[in-house]
C-alpha cells in the first residue's frame, strides 16, 4: 500500500521536475508558448516513451490523460515562476538532478518486470532518466547537456547499480532501494556541480576537419 | 464509398505535401540527390512512423510499396520544379499547410479508432501533424520551424479540436469534419503568415548561459 | 553450419566498427567518457534499434548481453588506439565503410524474412546502414555526414539491390551475396573517397533565409 503510493509519487515528482526542466530551457531560447509546452513534453515523456517502445510495452501517457494534464499543469507553473524570479538555475538544477533519479528508478524497475539482464536494466534505467533531456537538447539545437557537464550519465549509472543491488541481491524493501538511489544519484550530480568534478576527456591533437 | 475516396485522396496529398516541403527544404541545403530523397522520405513518413509506434499499429510505409513510390516521384517533381522556378516560398508554404492539415486528421482518426482519450488523440494528430518538419530541421542541424515561425502546432491542436468536436460530438458527416479541418488549420496558417500573428513569448532577462 | 558463424562473424564485426566509429567522433568532440560511452552505443544499435522497432520485432540488444559488451570492449579499443595513433582518420573511414556493408545487408535480411516488398528492403537496409550514423551526427550536433560527404547513402542502396538480385532472384548462395554487397559497398566508397566522387547537388539561387 505504502509501496504503491510511493511508485505514483515517483512518477508524478519525476514527471513534473522533468515537465519544468524543459520549460525552463525553451523559455532560455524564447519559444512561444505552444513551444514551451511541446519541449515540456517530450522531456518529460521522452525517455520513458523509447523504454516502453523498446520492450514493446503500450506507451505509457497513451493510455491515461493524468500525465497529460500535470505536464500542462506544470508547464503553467514554470512560466508563472519564471515571471516572478528571474534567476532560476539553482532550480531548474534541482528539478533535472530529482527527476533523473526518479525516472532511471522506473526504468529500471521496468527491466527487471521483464527479466533482462541487470546491465540492459541499467542501460534501460539511464535512457529512461537521459534521453528526455537529450531529445529536448537536439530541439534547441545544441550539443545534449549530458556530454558536456558534470557527471550526468555516470550518475545515473552509479545509481541504477545501487538500485540493482539492493532490490535484487539484498533483503531490503523496494522502499529504501528507492529512496537510496535518489539520494545517490541527488547527491553525486551536488558533489559534481559544486566541486566542478568532470568525468576525464580524451584530448584530440588534430583538428576538428568537419565542414 | 465517396469516404473511402476521401481518405485515401487525404493520404496521397499529404505525402505529396510533406515529400515536396522536404526535399525543397533538402535542396535549399545543396544536399545530394539521395540526401534530398532521404529528407523527402522522413519528412513525408516521420510523423505517421512515430504515430504508429506510439500506438503498437504495423508502421504504415512499410506494408504497401505506393508510399515508397508517391514520395520518389513527389521529389522527381520537386526537383523539376526547382529548376523551373526559382522563387518557391509560396509554393513550400502551401504544401506545408495542406500536408498539415491532412496529416493531422490522419492521426486523429487512428488515434480514435483506438478508442484514446480526445485530448491523447489530438495529441496524435499533432504528433503526425508536427514531428515529420521537426525530423526534417533536426537533420538539417536547425532549431525546428515549428518553434519559430507563426502558428504551427497551435494551428494544429486547434484543427485537432474542431475536428474531435464535429466527428465524434456531432452528427456531421465524416468528410464535412474533415474538410472544415483543413480549411481552419489552412486559414489559420494563412493568416498567420499574412498578418505576422506570433503566439506570445515568455522573455528571459538573463544570459543565455550554455557553452 | 558455414553460413550461420557467417551471419554472427557479420553482426559483430558490424557492430564493432560502428562502435569504433561513434567513439573516434566523440573524442574528436572532446567528450567525457561516459560520452564516448553512449555515443558508440547509439552509433553501434541505433540503426538496428530503428529497424526493428519498424519491423515491430523484439529490439535485438534488449534480449542479450554480448551486443553491450562487444560495445564497451570496442570503445575500449577505441579510446587505447586513439592515444597511441593521433590520425585515425583512415582507420575511421575503413571501419565506417565496412559497418555500412555489414549492417545493411542484415536489415536487407530481416526485411526479406517478414516477406516485405524488395524496395522496402532496401529502404530497411539502408536504415539500418545510416541511421546509427545519422543519430551520431545529430547527438554531435552537425548535419548528418551522409547528406554531406562522397557517396554514402548511394552505396547503401547499389549495393543493397545487388543484395536482392544475387540473394532472392539468383541461384548463388547466401554467403556468396553477402560478401558479394560487402564487396561492392566497400568498393563505392574507396572510389568516392579517392576520386572525390559526389552525387549531382541541385543548387539554390535564392538565398537561405532561415534565421
Amino acid at each position: 500500500m505504502i509501496q504503491e503510493n510511493l511508485n505514483f509519487i515517483i512518477e508524478i515528482l519525476g514527471t513534473i521536475s522533468f515537465a519544468m526542466s524543459g520549460a525552463f530551457a525553451a523559455m532560455q531560447k524564447r519559444f512561444d508558448v505552444f513551444g514551451v509546452l511541446i519541449i515540456a513534453f517530450v522531456t518529460s515523456v521522452g525517455g520513458g516513451t523509447i523504454r516502453d517502445l523498446l520492450l514493446d510495452q503500450p506507451v505509457f501517457w497513451t493510455r491515461d490523460i493524468f500525465t497529460c494534464g500535470v505536464i500542462f499543469l506544470s508547464t503553467l507553473v514554470a512560466i508563472f515562476v519564471k515571471s516572478i524570479e528571474k534567476n532560476f538555475k539553482v532550480t531548474l538544477f534541482l528539478f533535472d538532478s530529482i527527476g533523473l533519479g526518479l525516472f532511471t528508478i522506473i526504468g529500471i524497475q521496468k527491466g527487471l518486470t521483464a527479466d533482462l539482464h541487470p546491465i540492459i536494466c541499467i542501460t534501460l534505467g539511464t535512457i529512461t532518466g537521459c534521453f528526455g533531456g537529450i531529445i529536448r537538447d537536439i530541439l534547441l539545437n545544441r550539443i545534449p547537456l549530458i556530454f558536456r557537464k558534470e557527471i550526468y550519465a555516470t550518475a545515473c549509472i552509479v545509481g541504477g547499480a545501487v538500485f540493482i543491488i539492493l532490490e535484487k541481491y539484498s533483503n531490503f524493501t523496494l522502499g529504501f532501494a528507492q529512496i537510496s538511489t535518489i539520494a545517490v544519484i541527488f547527491t553525486i550530480r551536488t558533489l559534481a556541480l559544486k566541486y566542478d568534478w568532470q568525468m576525464p576527456k580524451i584530448y584530440s591533437y588534430q583538428k576538428n576537419d568537419e565542414g
